[in-house]
């Protein structure tokens, strides 16, 4: 439920209509507003009628939560939330583009790749460290040590870092060597590994799982969000269908959609949503024109000699040309590169 | 095969070979470019091989068409197609807005509908006389009345129409009707209606089945071209997939895909795509980027009157805002509406 | 609406309330029972209640049909439809296997694949001479030729036999020269198609669009029932999913889903459900199982020299295999071969 | 590889050769069958040409593996895995009935519920204590209390137990308390609970991912397989299609398909396959018709009162039914209840 104060209503009467709500165990959430407070209370709405709070002289309404997805819902919070990002800011007006290697293979191509976007403005590094990987006997990738090169990397170029955590064990191991973690398609209901990332404060990146609804990426997102981390930055990245002659289908739809249903911001992955590196530009502009807050590629100094996605990889002349065509795009949104 | 002569060969040159072409019963393709001279011969190789063209003093060079689909492949044409639609042009740098109501209901429907669309820029418009509905007890639309209304709306408002047409048999009946013929999903792989609308010159607008691959829909294209008419424009309007959120998965890989293997134009149709009005503007923003050719979408001058689709159709504030926003992105693309 | 008389109502009874369904545009069933006559009337209900039917005294009951498709579903008539497909019958109790080469080719083939199709105890033979092909330069079949040569060979071996019509055109043509008609997948919902069938009284096996819902697949059928012809068999085919493993999926769940919501027949083709050789027999005892009443297989008396799906026939020896392995199979779900 | 020893060849024989193979940090498998004996050597296959392995006098043969899975395929093993679940056997001439409710409520349920499925048969009892639930706010499980009411239950009717393992630091806690693991459809690439499980001698049952591909499913079991753990038993689910009548799509291809590439026994799960009470029997028929080795079903003395999937749960009279049907089909299948 939803529960508006009245204008007059003092953060004391919010308190004292909190403490009630925990006192029949459902989760009290305070929401102070510019022009009110707003409350929330989450769990079997039935208990909560018992409370009686439409009676308390200070509440103005109360209105159900529709969606199955509480907190992470425009119902809960109209505004577009925005999300820090090492030094940047990703959602509400600002356009991101992260990007860098699939796996962090050692410290030349590291430099090298980072030299490279950072040239042509990219806002984020990314670079894989753990790989989850389809077959056991594929690299799968060079762990705490590849930390320690994306880190040095990052500081090297002055550029946030993001990589993939694929063990709720590693949250305290693998936080202080990046700026956000990022959760995999894979994992997207590894909800141990949600809870694990909840309970941090560290911005996190979360893939929609390949064949995941929108509900269910949203719920998943809410697991996070009910932990206590608010830091979730959604990231549609293809879904699975009948079409083969792209790795995945991006689906689009599904980032203009969120944007009504969701505060959190969206960004979108073209390089596993195509899986063609001819494909990455187009759709990294048709992002930007259907809503998404940001863009996450893979590029790689070299991609002709990169252990896992080479294909899709784009390298120095087409990521010169991915910034260079976004631009007017981006104009065009009325948003700013960040 | 295609075989590219020397520049010095001469048409007569050219016809010899494609005598020499149709004496086996393959099928010769004459294309004189500005700089040469290409034919085409599309059926068996190894027939062809048996008329060992290579050593024809002319003859420059032979190579294979390594798709399935011939005609319509950037193989055989490398340069964009651009077809006309009334008084304007689909295709190569420009961007077509076509607009209007799913079925053809009455005169006044046609008429309020056609002045808003017509009022913010639409460059063609769209109403079907012949609705193929799921259910046998839907409205079926108000066939040839239902023509002649759109004929007099679009003469009316000096606007290019386009209709959908379900029945081989009604070619002749239906040509004088329209300006353009559009075969629906449903008939994607009706490969009588294809051919059929192949043996006329009529621009058509082809859309994809909904779970057709890029490959047969290409291939469905090609049955139009086979026939002669190359009066093409390929239509994508959403896929099915496990999603449900949206009416369709709008696949604008596909747009972008089938920009670098087909010189067909192609436009997307986000009111299909979606199913749901509010995210029909920023699919088409995505339309544009991803390097689509125009949109076609559903509009109704009072959509909660309409007797089908009224859920995903834009009324005027809606058009409006549709046109005003485009803008920008049709700029930022470089293209011009047409 | 159901509307059921009363033990005692008379025929005359029924068709003065008909007449009245009649006069107001609706379209009435006259359903006669063992025990008691049920009347349908198709068409907006609101306008029935204006009819004040539950005043006659012959009236016992009323109902709302609650599923879309009306005359094929369970609700209308709770017992199994069985057709007549040349001397045997199709559903109800029986278990059928149509079998035969994918295309007509020559007299040679059909005469020999027949021989060991017969000899194994199959009763029915396919063999298709319109082919409506993915692309414009695939064989198309022989057409009337084949027909012909289909005619001839079921006559030989005393055996019915279906073809695929592709063409409303072609229904009177056809009809003499076989004992069904097959609308295949591409053809589910091209309408006219399906209204000119349903005009005729030819046994028809209507085949599931390869992306089409249940509810749509019925819905198809309820168009050819609508039209009189009540000889429908309905055929699942598999579907297209994101697996490519296998040519499609067959979704035998759909068997036994549909025969909890519909009284006609249903068959099973494992050919092209698996579009593998070696899975046609498992999943053809499969098919039994859930409940269905025949498959149709593609078998050929030499599949390598098949000129289409030759991957997916059945020799001699595996047709052998097949029919020595249902037979348990058919024993243990009760029903017998016909 | 796979490298086949002359029938001559002796233990050592085979172990200097397997030192030769662990000398270039290649996986040594030693194979030893009723024939001879066989090795496999799992790694980069160049570095084993590099040993020359051919040149060795007691090594008739060596061929690649084909498959992108090793050790799971039946080109490394052509016979079938029997796995012991409790007093049982799965696979091989088996097949197995496991039945239980969705989750572990209490005490009560967990007894009413295994004293009816013991009565007509079943053998093996499944039930919940960890749940992973699409939403936050859904009922979780009774974790630990959960598995002693299950293990009490399995002692007092004398029957196997399997359960959900979610995490992979529970391996320790859980192995005492039941027979079997199972892995959900959500975490079939939780990659470490994989190789957890893996390094451990428990019966696992891994289910089918809702959108995995048939070689991901297997590339699954190898991550088992490669840590050592051979006690693995498949179970395909239902995947994730476009058809919303049922709530999975139960792709009894992909049964038939992995027995002719794996040597792994799988099972199939008509409760979550279906989703619909009344197709649980059908289907569970179609499993064994199709080469399954056992089924895995939900049962509840009182559906009515579950907490999670009431709706697909069979009730006495449902599990008496689909016992009493199940057998003339075992019976016709050849196989016997284990």
């Amino acid at each position: 439920m939803i529960i508006e104060l009245k204008p007059e209503a003092s953060e004391a009467d919010a308190k004292e209509i909190l403490t009630q709500i925990e006192s029949v165990k459902l989760k009290p959430l305070y929401m102070p507003g510019t022009e009110r407070i707003v409350l929330g209370a989450l769990g079997d709405e039935i208990v909560l009628h018992s409370l009686n709070i439409t009676a308390h002289p200070m509440v103005e309404n109360i209105k159900p939560i529709l969606s199955t997805y509480k907190q992470v819902s425009r119902e809960m919070q109209s505004h577009d939330t925005q999300v820090a990002f090492g030094q940047n800011t990703i959602g509400g007006g600002t356009f991101t583009v992260i990007a860098g290697p699939c796996a962090v293979e050692n410290k030349e191509q590291m430099f090298e790749s980072a030299k490279i976007i950072k040239k042509y403005g990219a806002t984020g590094l990314r670079g894989g460290a753990f790989k989850p990987r389809t077959s056991p006997y594929s690299f799968q990738g060079l762990e705490e040590e590849g930390l320690k090169i994306l880190q040095e990397t990052a500081k090297e170029f002055n550029i946030p870092s993001v990589t993939e955590i694929v063990d709720a064990n590693h949250v305290d191991m693998m936080e202080p060597y990046v700026d956000a973690f990022q959760i995999g398609a894979r994992n997207m209901q590894n909800f141990k590994l949600l809870k694990a990332v909840g309970q941090t404060n560290k911005t996190t990146i979360l893939k929609r799982g390949m064949s995941a609804t929108i509900e269910e990426f949203l719920l998943a997102a809410e697991y996070i969000y009910n932990e206590g981390n608010k830091n979730i930055i959604l990231c549609e990245r293809g879904i699975r269908t009948y079409e083969k002659a792209t790795r995945n289908t991006l689906d689009l739809n599904a980032v203009a959609y969120i944007k009504t249903k969701s505060h959190l911001p969206i960004i979108v992955d073209p390089s596993h949503g195509t899986g063609i590196r001819e494909l990455v530009i187009p759709m990294s502009k048709a992002a930007i024109a259907c809503g998404a807050d940001g863009i996450i590629v893979e590029a790689h100094y070299n991609p002709q000699i990169a252990l896992s996605d080479g294909q899709q990889s784009l390298d120095e002349a087409y990521f010169e040309k991915l910034m260079s065509e976004l631009t007017p795009f981006i104009h065009a949104s009325g948003k700013v590169l960040s």
